[in-house]
């Protein structure tokens, strides 16, 4: 036993590591482009066959006349809202206290665009109705993110979206659908993805969450809005002379990853229930997940819990995660989110290490109650 | 002989075409990652072992201390633009006319920065030091285009450079060179990549030109500057969570390429005298070129000498472009950049093409004179 590994390195060296599709490497785009005939030909700026054949392959998948491929979902989200701000004549836009937009894009919204959010709900929560009513006047775009990564993939009540929906549509404002995680909410909200966007003006989805792309991001929508998403595109930098590299392992990853979400949604909740066997000391959120993801928070600090991880790490073979987020003094939490690995993952060592986790935890408040 | 073919069509079927480094396919991916290890860890938004390593190796090639990959040079020259202006406290930068920013990015440096450009010299010639001693006051940063790419890729003298370069420093006016060609000039000026930089305060050089990357950028400069040029590219959304596949690409052709720059130089003076040979229905600019670059001006409509070029392309295998751009009624020309491609041009082949097509456009001069 390595006693001076880190948490990361425990997990990365673990046989058993429960979370995602695999690691992160340059095997992705080997396996990607194994299939793919060298001679076909570079997308040139948006442009070429290969390139309309992906972006038609998802308009049809999100329901919508146009979509358009952009290399980050944080500039394909923030030209989302320009030029809904744009088309409305007013820089106020709504969404989470916890968007991507807000904690995690260095302001570029207000830096690039000069936008002014409104922040609604809070941040334990979905946003609902409720907010969206009592929002102040002139709002030119709400943007609904589901599932709520930062509040461990929590989704409303799907009633609630279409009456916020409804609510958008009489007053005129753009709803458009942060869906990030898109694919991963069809199996519990049981609708397709066509179905839920049918709620939105315009939606971005993300190829490399449950699709398990290499990055990038998908924007669509009618056709006008995307043809104003292109030169924003050109605008922002995001217009390379190819892109091939991305959506063409979008695409091969999208077909094999699309029919398993009901799995990945399965599997978050049969490890939540593993997860929540050692409660007090550890809960998830949502308890029951809602789609292949949840939060995993343990009454413990970083560093007292870190050492306890990397033990039965170590010990057992399964890998918990690779990083604790403290959440206070004497607490912390990490993200759990499944995909094809869970399938691989040996059902008893899997139960045996929760067991010694539990134990370890037990021992541990017994000694620091 | 096909003779519903477009120019382009004939040219892109043609088994000798004169330009770049070969078909832009996914050949190019293909070949560049076969030797790379499929365990290679991805790099993670802008970090990881792969990156640092290609960041070092171009701070090093471009003599600064810092260096950071983009997505594309749209983005990086945007904002190296944006730092000197807030830095400077004043929105005015100065660049040629036909700068790629001015002509080729749906004006982000206005919609997305708010700067405000400063146009010298005129479409003709490169900005010369009488042009930078005639700014007006409160410039932040001059933006050098070397070689100027829209006018053939004309250079000014090495000395003008030094002087422009002494100037700046003495006033204080921040010095960016866009060097999407930098290492193709490198043979002309008889100076390193890293000379040449050293009159520049920071610098983007194009991986995809003369490299034959597939996309992508480096801006290189001090490190405090680099540093905020992160927090900008979060901010365009080019902080992806992985940039290898063209980052190590862009490694691979660099390795590949660089030593071979003074020959595409050689190739672009032994074509424009071919070019030439055909005076005076054609001529380039320059008429002696000093990169890998040069334009091919004649004196004749695009639709004239669109099925000129077509046949003598057919009838000889020979491949001059794929597109003519109009510049007048009665003229048009067209880019010419050597690459790999040049090396295996069968030389009395494209002799005989250049006889043709001096025969036909006199034949055609006579007709219609």
């Amino acid at each position: 036993m390595r006693l001076t590994a880190t948490l990361g390195e425990a997990y990365n060296h673990a046989p058993y590591p429960m979370n995602g599709h695999g690691k992160r490497n340059v095997h992705v785009l080997k396996e990607a482009f194994e299939a793919v005939d060298g001679d076909v030909d570079s997308d040139m700026y948006g442009n070429g066959a290969i390139m309309e054949q992906f972006h038609n392959t998802f308009a049809q998948l999100l329901g919508k006349p146009a979509a358009v491929f952009f290399p980050s979902g944080t500039m394909a989200q923030q030209i989302a809202l320009r030029i809904w701000s744009d088309a409305a004549g007013s820089k106020k836009v709504a969404y989470h206290p916890l968007c991507h937009l807000e904690i995690h894009e260095q302001d570029g919204l207000k830096h690039l665009h000069h936008l002014e959010p409104i922040l609604l709900a809070d941040t334990t929560r979905p946003v609902l109705l409720s907010d969206v009513l009592n929002m102040p006047e002139g709002v030119a775009c709400l943007l609904l993110e589901l599932p709520q990564r930062e509040i461990g993939g929590q989704l409303p009540d799907y009633r609630e979206l279409e009456a916020i929906s409804a609510h958008c549509r009489e007053k005129g404002i753009k709803l458009h659908l942060d869906g990030a995680r898109l694919f991963e909410i069809t199996p519990y909200y049981g609708r397709s993805a066509e179905e839920i966007c049918s709620l939105f003006d315009s939606v971005y989805v993300s190829v490399y969450k449950g699709l398990g792309g290499i990055a990038g991001a998908v924007l669509a929508g009618e056709y006008d809005f995307i043809e104003e998403s292109k030169v924003w595109k050109r605008r922002h930098g995001g217009d390379l002379i190819s892109l091939y590299p991305y959506f063409l392992s979008a695409d091969y990853y999208t077909e094999r990853r699309l029919p398993r979400m009901a799995e990945y949604y399965e599997g978050a909740i049969a490890l939540a229930e593993l997860y929540n066997s050692c409660q007090p000391a550890i809960r998830t959120v949502p308890q029951v997940p809602v789609s292949n993801m949840f939060h995993v928070h343990i009454g413990m600090s970083k560093e007292q819990l870190e050492p306890i991880l990397i033990e039965v790490t170590q010990q057992t073979g399964i890998g918990f995660t690779h990083i604790l987020r403290p959440t206070g003094d004497a607490s912390c939490f990490y993200e759990v989110s499944i995909g094809d690995r869970f399938a691989e993952l040996p059902r008893e060592k899997a139960r045996d290490a929760f067991r010694q986790l539990s134990d370890r935890l037990m021992t541990s408040h017994n000694r620091n109650p």
